[in-house]
C-alpha cells in the first residue's frame, strides 16, 4: 500500500515505454532505497535535460546546443545528408559509427491511417536544404527510413521532390542483416535479398 | 550520438530494474518530447519522494509518516503481524485486500551465501514486538517468507526464535496457484499441493 508520493512515483514511472506497472514499483522501490546515489541524480538529470535540451533547427536532432553537435561539427560531409524518421535513428546510425555525413529528422513518416502529410513533417527543410544553396552543397541524400508501407511511401515521396534538383537520392541496401541465420527471415527479406544479390 | 545531459540521464534510467540500454534510450526520448507532461513532473516526484519518504520504525514500511500508514490505522488487528522479505512483498500483500493486521519488513532474508546473518536484519525488533510488552499482545506471527532455501531458513529461524515466546507462528499455505494450470507447475509445487490436500 504504497503512500501519496510513492503512489505518484509508480504511476509516472509507469508512464515511461517499457516499464510496465510491476517494474515501476520495483524501479520506485530501488530509488527509495538509494535516494542519494540514484533518485536525487535521476531528478537532477530530468530537470537538467528539460531545461537544456532543445531540437536542432537544423536537422531535427535534440542536442544542448542549436545547431547541434553533429550540424557544428567540423569534420563531417556537409555534401551528404541521411534522412532519418526519428532521433532514436540518428542516434543508432551514429553508433555504428559507419556515416561521417549530417542528418534531417523528419519526425515521423507520411501515414494515411494517421492523417499526417508532408506539412507534418520536416520535409521543407529537407528540401530547401538539398536543393540550396546556403554554403556547401548538398550532393547526395540518403533515405534512411523504415521498410514498412508507410516508410517507404515517405521515401518514395521525397524522392520525387528532389527528382529535379539535381541531388542524388539513395536508400539503404535491403539484405540478410549481418548474424542473422537465413531460416530465421521473413519472406519478404529473403526475396529482396536475392533480388540484390552481388557477385562473391 | 546523444549529448552529455541525455546520456546521464540515459545512463541513470538504464539502472533502473526492467530498464536495458535500450529502452533507456527510448524512455529518455519520450521524455525529452514531453517535457511538461512527463519530465518535470517525474523530477519533481523524484525529489519529493526522496525527501519525504521513510522507513517505519515499528515494522520497516516505507511512508512518508513514521509510524506508517498501517501502523497507525486504528482498524488493523494489533495481534497479527505478517513477517515479509521486502515492503514490495508489503505492497502486494496489501493489494490482495486478504490481511488486516500488522507488518514486519525483514530487508531480505538470511543467506550463507551472501554473508547475511541475523543480525543483518530487521529481526531483534521482530522478537522485541512479539514477545512485548508495549500496547496491544501480539498472538500470530505469519511468516510471509519465499518459498526458496534461504527464505525458508530464515522462516525457520524465526520460529526457533519465537518458540518459547507463547505467540501461535504459521506460514503461508503452499499449493496450486489460483488460476493456475497443472500441466504447468513444477513438481515442487505438485507435491506440496498433494500433501497439504483437503476434503473436497
Amino acid at each position: 500500500m504504497p503512500a501519496g508520493d510513492i503512489d505518484r512515483l509508480i504511476l509516472l514511472l509507469a508512464r515511461l515505454p517499457g516499464l510496465g506497472p510491476r517494474s515501476a514499483r520495483r524501479a520506485a522501490l530501488q530509488m527509495i532505497k538509494r535516494p542519494e546515489t540514484l533518485m536525487l541524480p535521476l531528478a537532477g538529470a530530468l530537470r537538467q535535460a528539460a531545461e537544456n535540451i532543445r531540437t536542432c533547427n537544423v536537422c531535427g536532432n535534440l542536442d544542448t546546443r542549436d545547431p547541434c553537435a553533429v550540424c557544428r561539427a567540423p569534420d563531417r560531409d556537409n555534401a551528404l545528408i541521411c534522412v532519418v524518421e526519428d532521433v532514436a535513428d540518428l542516434w543508432a546510425i551514429e553508433r555504428s559509427g559507419a556515416f561521417k555525413g549530417l542528418y534531417h529528422v523528419l519526425g515521423g513518416t507520411l501515414s494515411a491511417l494517421d492523417g499526417r502529410g508532408p506539412e507534418q513533417l520536416n520535409i521543407g527543410a529537407l528540401i530547401d536544404r538539398a536543393e540550396s544553396s546556403t554554403g556547401a552543397a548538398v550532393t547526395e541524400v540518403i533515405l534512411a527510413l523504415s521498410t514498412t508501407v508507410d516508410g517507404q511511401t515517405t521515401a518514395h515521396y521525397i524522392a520525387e521532390r528532389l527528382v529535379d534538383s539535381g541531388v542524388a537520392v539513395s536508400r539503404l541496401a535491403q539484405g540478410v542483416p549481418v548474424g542473422g541465420e537465413l531460416d530465421y527471415l521473413d519472406d519478404g527479406t529473403l526475396s529482396a535479398a536475392l533480388k540484390a544479390r552481388r557477385p562473391a
